[in-house]
């Protein structure tokens, strides 16, 4: 397998999405799929997809396409879903509760383990089953439970020292869904998961 | 200006991060900015940073920076920011209602302009001052408010279903939190925003 840094973070984006739809086909019994397949359904050309795949390895056979099975074991173990991830979320205020609820959703060995929140009211209440603990819980709870992604749905005012904490506590991916930059070391990657970062990307396109 | 199709989306996707920076300089009265300080307050390469902006144009003078206003205009120019963009919001249950309620924080001449749900239990109700529509308004509300771009928070079961009536009604791109894929013409651009992609583009990064 090549080194992470000569993969592009674009190849990085699209495999999930490569992997939702072969773990579809999966499931519907499909084993084999062409790229042409792929591309019609996933609106990506063909050609990219065979470029994205071919950095990883030689998955595919002329003429007869990827085994289905083959490839979402091989994407699971590029974006290392073959042990389980664990997740905490900082800020459980609307936000927080509906990507919580989604927790359901979050397959492939992935689930969120903790919810942090800084509100008195809120401790002790559970979202999805999870209980909210109080943020001087986070420094020992993070660690105690090997989790090391982190969703950041607090104001963006807060944005800030909530990533500091996670960072100190060895958190090593942040998903921040708080509208502004949030700085940490060079280890530590951060996704802007902003709805207008989003949008403004999406105008871009418009015509 | 390059033509759009020569751009990578990893570029697009980066330009919303460098505004939202150049703005926050911009409310401190900062005029001038290198790729340096920039790299370090967004922690991307300072040498990615000034080839993406190269890719618009010679904005940057060697050994000053780049002019902090000068290039949010440039960049909201390049992302269509300098009219209004409106958006429309299907499916009102806890993300659609905490989207909405950032709102506020669409900047940039961008704003959340319709609500729709099918459940008739919410229609008449506001989220954020913005009435929730029935289903069967969006086709005439749609064209009616020149709405360009859309966000699906319905379940993953409706999506694709939703997503047929947005591009119908001349929606031209979508941010789809529904943890499924969805497909539509060519000329409809889609992103996914859902928390199981980004979170599982995150995980490839822990080592």
């Amino acid at each position: 397998m090549a080194k992470h840094e000569k993969i592009s973070e674009a190849v990085v984006r699209r495999l999930p999405i490569y992997l939702r739809y072969l773990s579809y086909l999966q499931q519907n019994e499909v084993t084999t799929v062409s790229s042409q397949q792929m591309g019609k359904n996933l609106d990506v050309n063909p050609a990219q997809i065979r470029k994205d795949l071919a950095t990883f390895g030689d998955f595919g056979k002329k003429g007869i396409g990827y085994d289905v099975n083959y490839l979402v074991e091989k994407i699971r173990q590029i974006l290392k879903l073959t042990e389980e991830v664990r997740v905490a979320l900082v800020g459980a205020g609307h936000l927080g509760h509906a990507i919580s609820n989604y927790n359901a959703y979050l397959k492939d060995n992935m689930r969120i383990a903790a919810i942090f929140d800084n509100d008195p009211g809120k401790l002790g209440k559970e979202v999805a089953g999870i209980p909210i603990q109080p943020m001087d819980e986070l420094a020992k709870t993070i660690p105690d439970k090997q989790i090391k992604l982190a969703i950041i749905t607090v104001p963006a005012s807060a944005a800030q020292s909530v990533c500091d904490l996670l960072t100190q506590a060895g958190i090593k991916g942040i998903l921040n869904f708080a509208p502004t930059t949030i700085r940490a070391n060079k280890d530590v990657r951060i996704h802007y998961a902003d709805v207008t970062s989003n949008l403004q990307s999406l105008a871009y396109y418009l015509t």
